[in-house]
């Protein structure tokens, strides 16, 4: 048994999806820049993808630009608006459980002058928009917090942080909507933002393409430059086959999302019931109610989050621990250690992501196997048996 | 008929690199990045198409990184390696008739403090290595130095360049191969180059995937950041479907590049021979024999560029303007100016590129009906009568 719990980190794709791009991956080759009738069918392609992801997230085709990732998207959204607005000012804020790929840039412009407050998170991991208010200042040019986080779910109060945005500064509002795209309604208008992140692989969609929505009139210089692509906001020649399973990937998401969220909520529900009645001493991370309606966070007292992942892919069972794109990367996840939990927890974190394929019975699957894995890695524990040594047993 | 002749714009897929991709696009959908065995197979793929290409050019595969395109890899370099040097100084040396990938980012340096030099090109299009020594001084950080320029197929003396950088600076040395991997023999050891920018879709790869060389001890900060990938590098999660084409590609294309080559200058020298014998007044533009194997460039006097792709396009060929990626933007092309040609020739540019798929009948076609267009358009222009009855005709 195969058993696939790690959608976070990446979706497979939609066999319509695949379906769709294998002419942009045979005879449909043209540079859809030319001016021939070869570059004709790719341009077409590109912009009824456009249209599509626009329609979703109720912009104009013409906010769209296309990316590799919403890495890129993120990193293009920080550091084209914090250039571009240099002689505005140089006050940014953004919260400090955000992706590394808005972090990371916020680190880097930090380094050439810019001041950055990183907004504080409470147990659940929500942006209180009273501090955002606290935070704004005169000189601040943009505000990233983002929608929902990969590593707890939790969902932002976007609106009522855009609203304490837009009434009391001037600043540019950009919100990561990498993991919530596919599962939440997402509409740019509602959310009230100027700039919103998203990639195709975390909905059905190929990896290799992203897009960064970004509202008409917003000032902001390119990440990657030499071409008229893209209205000269992203140069280099679009990756049609990409762009063209994105654009399908969105609208199957536009007729399936709500059935799929019922589903996925039902079988979140019944992961974090049955692991709540199955193993103790397990602490849910990210807020109870407002999250991804897929996504399982916790930590385990008294193992590694590793050691669990491996254990697990061992029983035929792929999940993530702590941020999944870097899991490699982290001891310490930045995003459990704001939530104030103790270093000893946090290090039994564990992610169970789950896709709309998913079904009960590769829930019940891993309830059976679960418990028996934390229990053979808490009786290698030193620190299992000093507590049950305490606990009397 | 179907004609393709803008294979600097893009070549289509080889039909073995298409099979190749399928089982990235279907069920290895793994994360390189994760922990668990769905993650293992995406990784395997990415590491040996990453040997692949290390081959090639003869670099180790742990100074290749994977980027979206040739044009992210440029700016890359040049930006990079800017930023990451800047304490040791912020002279830069460039041609002038780089790729707008190469030739933007340099613009936007000098806005950011850089001093940049551009050197002129002889009427050939090539640079000469004695203005590379005189320009350089301490403070030089980097030099780019294109190997092959895709408007006029021109190859640069990279080795004598690179000779004349290495003896009388540290600065690195860059150069774009995006137009000359496929075509050329490119081996950074011998080319002494630092870095170099290679794009999958110019060599039968697909759109959406390029790489970058980097010498090992090479300073350069990255682009796109947040996540583990590429050793820091390079961000985002892999695009595994586009990655592992582009190492089939290399992999076809170590066989076959010679093989192609011979047959791409026949081909070349054939459409050469057939214009000048049918079309007066033309103006074959670059090196006559330091040129890309399958690449034709020309300004046709009287007439403009444009008008002659659209009927071109009309009779089923496919054919460039100017700078292919950029062929909308363009009114007057940086690099026909560079090369000191009147503004009036300037504006008749068509470049024919070639790929190994083409064969003789259509160049034959070609030569048909080319003449009868070239006719049609000069028998519109004022200046064609002017010059007919300067002739006396």
């Amino acid at each position: 048994m195969k058993i696939y719990f790690d959608n976070i980190a990446t979706t497979k794709i939609h066999p319509e999806v695949y379906k769709f791009m294998l002419p942009c991956l045979g005879e449909n080759y043209g540079n859809p820049e030319s001016l021939h009738f070869f570059g004709d069918e790719s341009k077409s392609t590109i912009e009824s993808s456009r249209s599509n992801i626009a329609q979703l997230i109720n912009s104009k085709p013409e906010e769209i630009i296309f990316t590799s990732s919403g890495t890129e998207a993120n990193n293009l959204a920080v550091k084209g608006v914090a250039e571009a607005c240099l002689s505005i000012g140089k006050h940014l804020i953004t919260s400090s459980i955000e992706h590394f790929s808005v972090h990371h840039p916020f680190k880097r412009l930090e380094k050439l002058g810019y001041e950055v407050t990183y907004l504080p998170v409470d147990r659940c991991g929500l942006v209180n928009p009273d501090d955002v208010r606290k935070s704004l200042r005169k000189d601040t040019i943009l505000v990233s917090v983002m929608h929902a986080n990969n590593e707890i779910g939790s969902i932002q109060p976007i609106e009522e942080i855009s609203r304490v945005v837009k009434e009391n500064s001037k600043a540019y509002f950009h919100t990561d909507a990498v993991q919530s795209v596919g599962y939440l309604d997402v509409d740019i208008n509602k959310m009230g933002v100027d700039l919103l992140s998203i990639s195709a692989h975390k909905f059905y969609g190929p990896k290799g393409v992203g897009a960064l929505y970004v509202r008409k009139g917003t000032r902001m210089l390119p990440l990657i430059e030499g071409g008229v692509q893209e209205n000269g906001r992203r140069a280099g020649t679009h990756n049609v086959p990409g762009i063209a399973g994105m654009g399908k990937a969105v609208e199957i998401l536009k007729e399936k999302r709500e059935e799929w969220a019922t589903h996925l909520i039902s079988l979140r529900d019944a992961l974090v019931k049955g692991i709540t009645n199955l193993v103790e001493k397990v602490h849910f991370t990210g807020h109870p109610q407002k999250r991804l309606p897929g996504h399982v966070s916790l930590c385990v007292e008294f193992i590694e989050g590793e050691s669990m992942l491996m254990l697990l892919s061992a029983k035929g069972i792929a999940a993530a621990s702590g941020s999944t794109c870097t899991s490699k990367a982290l001891r310490a996840s930045h995003v459990l250690t704001a939530l104030a939990l103790p270093a000893e927890i946090i290090q039994g974190s564990l992610v169970l992501s789950l896709s709309p394929d998913n079904h009960s019975s590769e829930i019940e699957y891993f309830l059976k196997v679960f418990p028996e894995i934390v229990s053979r890695l808490r009786n290698m524990s030193p620190l299992y048996t000093k507590y049950l040594k305490e606990k009397g047993v």
